[in-house]
């Protein structure tokens, strides 16, 4: 009962069991590649082969820059099944923080997808513990460049045997990934995965009252491959042998929705910005989505009108979920228990909203001064997670006290619980807005504003106010062929006395042609205020 | 992400988030007995506390000798979270066996059921290491005894406080429970359970690609909970936040179509001896059915006849998997890949009649002495397994080494694996037939016959024979209304010739009125050779 919980496992159990099933690929030149999880494995022992001769030792960081392609689920397991460790770098950081987090880190060697190799290349002068670069691509040749050892991924595959071993011994506590996460101010903060820890999220992945990820899905993680092992769904579709759809890069919702017309998606998953704009998409131009049996939303607040249009017009559950890259990611989703039913839809649509219930195997705590807060759906604290696949701390880092405490992940995320246990978040700690010594939710009043009909996006910042301390100020994105004018602005403001205490609502509309993101389309609230600035000045 | 698995979780998440769930049980008086998991997790807390008192501490052997109802469930939990540990001792073994299996496990508080308590008391002077028995019925008085501390388990729980904490930082690797099972020569042998491994366990039947148990569930576990832990489905449930039906002594298919009716039970789990009566009932006296999602049979091999019946006549799925008391025991299930969707019933059945596939985190192998078999479908080996939740050993037993080497489990089981990677059970390595240097498997012959019409229930035996050392002998049990005479005879035989090679075919049929089952419903080979000495003798 002691055999460890390592990925290792999970190669062997594809490569046994289901040689057949597929991993399907979008290249960058938009053509299909698809490799059975057979050639899979033997290509996964080769990498692992081939990196080891470039001097991959147990306990190596190997950096990968890439999008969600096979080349990328090869290094996954190819890396971590032998021991070493792969830091799976967000290629939408800026150059200053892509070096930081290479150098910390201390990556060996790094896997670069070679549309992306030109960019990283600038950075090379910068890194301090880069003794290769490997171009992950078709090509077996290396592209022009002045840095040396560069090799080819494919060359050197050809190189190596595919007989090589993955030790069985693996202490399932051994790391075998890393990831980082932005921070309110400074450097990026690094999270290690342990094979234990993501052997045990897999599970989860599969349980029917989580996502239910099983052998005949078709999955495709639209959340890239360097956010938080792509929610995890890379390796569990390896362990239960589920066909994977990697959509490559460069996604827009026309890809998207041709790639879930075209094999037939059944499972996917992604951040709200993606499916607001899947959802236009399909209006427009729809596809055939009668193969998709759920998605899964989270990352941010999921509008309402986004859930009630999966729901109600295309008849896709829609199940928002919770997580961050410290929890690996999986915390909650909004799956409808037995008693939940009989309910309306709109009651439905109202609990698809929260963030839902924890996974089994977690434990949260909602705190705040007082102790852990009542299930009244009202009272507001931090949300605290604990439980086998949550960090214990950041990497090298002395921000490590800020976050973990007594065996808690203190989350910087606002909530509060429902009388029926549900999770429902209120905001991050930083972007609430504190109103006459009142809290006021920025999530809660955007969330009202993009159920409005006239309503793309919607986000609310605090800006300063001398008698109230801070306000609520709405920056809103009208759809196509609306008018950003006053009439609009006070049908919004009607619509929102409508719902909230009239302190809550927001004390100004600014309209805006678009709402600035972060790597992984969320809202970015800081950028947002910086764009404000003129308004901030005015007040 | 080390914090550890351990069973306690369990009940804090149905305390908190399925407060109002049921655990439904039937009494022996034959009434229904509900209550909500909120008064589970308290009682379960109030006898850790009251069996403290008596003197429990961290690593002391508890037995439990009962049926399936939600005290026994209260110790399933009250006892291992506190680190201690419960043997759930099979009431059906010889009195000597009870004594010995007590005695080896050193049990120091026996809590027994009512109705058996008589029968437990005969034994008592045998016991060396029992200081108090706790009688789990209704009462709380104590029937007429001559033993010295004796209680009332409801008189115990009336002076306990709910307050009682379980440990938070127990070792994930401490032993929760025990099972002794029979071995073919001398005492049961014992099988330790740790937390660790019961909840991986509990993970592995929540898998949308296992049993797919969930908090919309209404389970009802047929197995005994003095077996194999009830296949596991107890403590999955609670996990879970199932309902639970929990169907009590004096089991019989009357009885279990009742509660799967009045209870609308989802998903049941019991040996094939259980679903052959209770289809007949079903076939006199059909109840509503339509809220079942699933059966899982296991135990010994299921007859197609009885698949075809259930998933043909009754439309419900029926799901033969593989265990045994060394694995937790879920090992394999007899689960429909997507690529088998579009097969024929006829197809379907027969791999449903397989022992299916081998669960995510379990390994397998079928060796011979050539080592690892190829997945031919046809050459046979012994079964071998290993896995988070595989025993590594016979508690303080020399058989440990016949049996554990190399870090696998060595089953005793024949079996071969199919071309697409399907365990297929032949026999036991003791029951199988060696015809003239061949082997010949008596559960193929036994599923041939029982799809014939006339046919109830059939078991093959090896009788001694002077040219081919071993023939085949056929036991049958007819159907009601069907006569054993030499015509019947000739026409089981002429069946199995259109089927089998012939050196395969019986040398002759002999007609019984029943086949002697093991305590948990398995053909008992052993005694049915007993029976046969006659024609042993004539041989």
């Amino acid at each position: 009962m002691q055999t460890p919980l390592i990925l290792s496992s999970f190669v062997k159990r594809a490569e046994q069991f289901f040689p057949n099933k597929l991993i399907i690929s979008r290249t960058a030149e938009d053509t299909i590649h698809r490799i059975p999880y057979r050639e899979f494995a033997k290509r996964t022992r080769k990498l692992a082969d081939a990196l080891t001769k470039l001097g991959m030792k147990h306990g190596t960081k190997v950096g990968s820059f890439g999008w969600n392609h096979h080349r990328h689920l090869e290094a996954y397991f190819g890396v971590p099944c032998t021991g070493a460790i792969l830091h799976m770098i967000n290629i939408r950081l800026s150059p200053e923080h892509i070096a930081y987090v290479i150098n910390h880190a201390e990556d060996e060697i790094l896997l670069v997808d070679d549309n992306l190799f030109p960019h990283l290349q600038q950075l090379a002068p910068m890194l301090k513990t880069v003794k290769h670069y490997v171009i992950m691509g078709d090509s077996k040749e290396i592209p022009p460049t002045n840095l040396e050892n560069v090799h080819a991924y494919e060359a050197l595959l050809e190189e190596a045997s595919d007989a090589f071993e993955f030790p069985e011994d693996l202490d399932e506590n051994t790391p075998a990934g890393m990831c980082y996460t932005s921070a309110t101010t400074g450097n990026p903060k690094g999270v290690v995965y342990t094979h234990r820890g993501l052997v045990l999220h897999s599970y989860a992945l599969g349980l029917s009252d989580a996502m239910g990820l099983r052998e005949s899905d078709i999955a495709m993680p639209v959340v890239p491959m360097f956010h938080v092992n792509a929610w995890g769904i890379p390796f569990a579709s390896v362990f239960f042998g589920t066909t994977q759809v990697l959509p490559g890069p460069g996604l827009n919702p026309q890809i998207l929705l041709d790639l879930i017309e075209q094999e037939k998606v059944t499972v996917s998953a992604g951040v709200p910005t993606i499916w607001l704009a899947v959802l236009r998409e399909q209006e427009q131009n729809p596809r055939d989505l009668s193969s998709v049996r759920g998605i899964i939303c989270g990352g941010s607040a999921s509008p309402k009108g986004l859930i009630r249009a999966f729901e109600e017009k295309l008849g896709i559950p829609f199940i928002v979920g919770y997580g961050m890259t410290e929890t690996s990611p999986l915390v909650s989703l909004s799956v409808l228990t037995a008693d939940m039913e009989d309910l309306s839809m709109d009651e439905k649509i109202d609990i698809r909203a929260l963030q839902g219930l924890v996974m089994p195997g977690l434990e949260i705590r909602v705190v705040n001064e007082n102790g852990e807060v009542p299930w009244d759906g009202k009272t507001m604290g931090e949300l605290t997670v604990r439980g086998p696949w949550i960090a214990s701390e950041y990497y090298k880092d002395e921000r490590t006290a800020e976050a973990f405490k007594d065996g808690w992940l203190y989350t910087g995320d606002i909530a509060v619980m429902t009388d029926f246990g549900y999770l429902k978040l209120m905001d991050r700690t930083k972007d609430l807005i504190k109103s006459g010594g009142e809290w006021i939710s920025s999530v809660d009043l955007e969330n009202a504003l993009m159920t409005h009909e006239a309503v793309f996006e919607a986000a609310v910042i605090a800006i300063p106010h001398e008698q109230w301390q801070e306000r609520p100020l709405a920056c809103v994105v009208l759809k196509e062929g609306q008018i950003g004018n006053d009439e609009t602005k006070q049908a919004l403001l009607s619509y929102m006395e409508g719902q909230f205490a009239k302190w809550w609502v927001p004390d100004d509309i600014v309209f805006l042609d678009e709402i600035p993101k972060t790597s992984v389309g969320k809202f970015l609230k800081a950028a947002l205020r910086n764009q404000m600035d003129a308004y901030y000045q005015r007040v």
